[in-house]
């Protein structure tokens, strides 16, 4: 085993404001008061006998309850647990009178501690002296981000289609820099040429200096960034100097290759035998390709534990630590105490590593079958046939029309992970669309999603128009549409298998109708 | 009852990066989900069987539950409120299913919707179209504040001696204004000056437009304002089109004058006999007085309910909410959606307003116990002799030094609310004092402070130092300290009062060693 080194220093990367961020005078004063016998008359902490609650607890599932996907589920398997208000045993630290009295901004120990070893063993981040510290979910997390490193009117290298809202947070300061994608992401080449030509394509303006990217089953587009485009974007980074703000909330929702109904074999293997296999299966992140420190992780519990938790936590280097902290400690100062008490009870001191493993496999399992079921409802109403083009499939119409044709609709990639499907249209077959070319219009692409989007909303079946994806490059400007094609996204991760069938058989009925087109 | 009018056009006051906030585009998406009938495969939301919690229960106090200040403390009175994963009856709205969801970032309706009516019952704002909206905190709140409202290099007025961690947040953007404060804060002929003459004194800087003010319980003076004070510091803000942010976590912390143990009248009457007497004696806020929308309240509960919940609420105007809500829904979404759960749980559908403001009253008897402890431990160790100077009081030794005189050590306002009492030390006669000064110190006060201090530190006893409070007025410089003055605060909010004892008797030992002279 290799020995690792700590992160290079990349504290230029950040902004003026943050470098100027003193730490807490109070820290001084938390200092002296561990200092045994001290009597502190400093601290203006509400004695715990005025909170108004003397116990907590909850009802937990089993780590390997699995329940019916999309179906009320209660486990059969379940126990409570408890948080007190006062230790019961010496020392012990997680109890009301603690998770609800003000606390240092880096909030729980033990929580932080477990994710940190819990990181170690299934990232394996490549330097020595990375740090993890928690932050409010990742959208927190992401502002706490931009408002470490980017300066007014500064540019954010972003996926082509990028997640709506983590641009809506920088939207009003900065500008998007936006990179070429595909069903595996980020496009080397195009980040290469982006970054390389900056100086000519952007005279005067900065060359970006950070990346936002959702490496693993990305929003919209579904697509997962294996680990030979991982190693060349990164190298890409250190060329250039870039940083790289990991946002992976899907990284535990991973899932096998897609086999069309027609060609599974069934039963399907168990996927996974042990915890050390599942931790195998996962795609490596760019953490632990990281040997400079350039990566800052977003971790989160929504997606693993459920949003409302509102707890997540960053993994970066320490000066990048040390300054998110500052900015915690004036705007946050910690997430909430119950979100910490009850996920430290539950996975800390109830589930343990092991436990938590289990959870996320069984959660991997849950959304594969839903991926299956959307997929597989898409080859029910269409027909589904391979472009070629890696994993890629064409969906076309069951029935040949007058031609003797069947008609093309749109080509996706089914997801390895996330929650999303995302749909690509190829319009220049469809008369609405046409009309609009002859008659001129400019805009032809986004008026015709938008008309579409409105039909399938009258046949009562809702989607997330491609264009709400599209980066803002700056005064209120979005990147516009490619020509002739329309995006579409579809999530899997809420509805009832018989509720997407309806939907899908509604979204079909509005295909069928703008390509005139039996299906 | 007049007729309120509704807040006047105050968006002028709105930061360029805050103008160009755009509304999520997912908010269509959120009108066309409640279509009856809608299949939505448009949201990324987790199914709410992939939340691994069953139900959730806290065993909460009675409402009038007091204990004893500082003691470990069991109801005797308790009661188990509970909250299910999914509905029990028909339309329940807080459940664990919602809780945990992603939400909208305005959060629990129903919790918003009692803080109205409170806020309605107990504050009487003075115009007619006031909201609330939930924030993380006041600390979140007032970034979110400052993030709303300035500029790079602006002033915001604060108080002379102003909250640390307030400040803390705007230091490395923006510079203060400092307003000269006395037992009942903000100054109005100060505030005046400042603005009337701020062009002369600041050529080519804009005039504050922002004020930042903790009326009652200030911190860290315990200054409360009354009534004809606010009124005039309102009225000048009026005339100077200034907006008051009105933070008031101790708002509820209201106690009776302090009358020394030996003018008491024992046993002491009952504070109230009914909820509307309790809210009678309140002193009025500045939202009450608010006519034109002008004013920004940061409520928390972290005072109320414990700091832990990480929840509390703006009332603002209609336009200010609005805009602050773009900045929640790209920063912290909402507050942790347990902390919502169990508040709802516990004031709106438990407690309701009488039990609310039951509890309330027994905190500001609990806090009237502590101020009490604080002052009267304090006239054990000095004598407390009045300085005519309102309720100020001027602690003194106990017995005559050789000169037969005793020594006066400090004098401080007993509070009237909060959880500090903050002492002004008299340095002219002590000799170490004189010395730095013989030697020419330009920093002669915050040095003697600071080997003050350190002499009350190996005393074991730890107090914050008065320049932590010191405005910053720019490029890290601070307010310079009063001459042959130094401040120091002392919190009677945590320890016990045995703790508070000792920690008085040893801090006048400090003081018997610097003024040369028995207590």
């Amino acid at each position: 085993m290799s020995t690792l080194t700590p992160a290079i220093d990349l504290s230029h990367h950040i902004n003026q404001a943050t470098q100027l961020r003193v730490p807490s005078p109070l820290k001084a004063i938390f200092k002296h008061m561990k200092t045994p016998g001290m009597i502190s008359l400093a601290s203006g902490l509400p004695h715990p006998s005025t909170f108004p609650f003397e116990s907590l607890h909850v009802k937990v599932c089993a780590p390997d309850a699995k329940g019916i996907p999309g179906e009320k589920y209660t486990s059969t398997s379940s126990t409570t647990i408890s948080v007190p208000k006062y230790p019961c045993v010496e020392n012990e630290q997680n109890t009301l009178s603690i998770a609800l009295q003000y606390s240092d901004a880096t909030g729980s120990a033990r929580l932080t501690s477990f994710m940190y070893d819990f990181t170690k063993r299934v990232m394996k981040p490549g330097y020595s002296d990375w740090q993890v510290l928690l932050h409010s979910g990742s959208t927190d997390g992401w502002s706490k981000v931009v408002s470490l490193m980017c300066e007014k009117d500064e540019y954010i290298l972003v996926e082509e289609h990028t997640f709506s809202s983590a641009q809506a947070f920088w939207a009003p300061i900065c500008k998007a820099a936006p990179v070429a994608i595909d069903h595996e992401g980020l496009i080397p080449e195009d980040l290469e040429d982006v970054l390389e030509h900056w100086d000519e394509k952007h005279p005067g303006s900065k060359r970006p200096h950070l990346l936002y990217t959702v490496p693993v089953g990305q929003n919209p587009t579904g697509a997962t960034m294996g680990l030979e485009r991982k190693k060349q974007i990164y190298d890409i980074c250190v060329k250039h100097d870039v940083i790289i703000c990991e946002d992976e909330p899907y990284y535990f929702l991973q899932f096998p290759r897609y086999v069309l109904p027609f060609q599974r074999c069934l039963p399907q293997p168990a996927r996974y035998i042990s915890e050390e296999e599942f931790v195998g299966s996962l795609v490596p992140t760019f953490l632990s390709l990281d040997y400079q420190g350039r990566v800052i992780r977003l971790e989160t519990f929504s997606k693993t534990l459920g949003p409302g938790n509102r707890l997540g936590y960053f993994v970066c280097n320490p000066v990048f630590a040390e300054r998110l902290l500052r900015a915690t400690e004036v705007t946050t100062q910690t997430a909430s105490g119950w979100s910490q008490a009850i996920v430290e009870q539950l996975i800390v001191s109830h589930w343990g590593h092991e436990g938590f493993l289990r959870w996320l496999m069984g959660l991997g399992d849950v959304y594969t079958t839903r991926r299956d079921w959307m997929c597989d409802l898409l080859s029910e109403t269409f027909d589904l046939v391979s472009t070629g083009n890696s994993d890629e499939l064409l969906a076309i119409s069951k029935d040949s029309g007058k031609d003797g044709q069947k008609t093309p609709f749109f080509t996706f990639s089914p997801p390895r992970s996330g929650m999303f499907v995302y749909i690509k249209l190829h319009l220049e077959h469809t008369s609405s669309f046409k009309a609009l070319k002859t008659e001129g219009e400019e805009d032809a692409e986004n008026m015709w999603a938008q008309m579409f989007w409105e039909s399938l909303i009258e046949e009562k079946v809702l989607l997330v128009p491609g264009d709400y994806y599209a980066p803002y490059i700056g005064r209120g400007q979005r990147v516009k549409p490619k020509p002739g094609v329309a995006f579409f996204r579809l999530a899997f991760c809420y509805e009832s298998k018989e509720e997407m069938k309806l939907g899908i058989q509604r979204m079909g009925r509005v295909f069928a109708k703008y390509w005139d087109s039996e299906l």
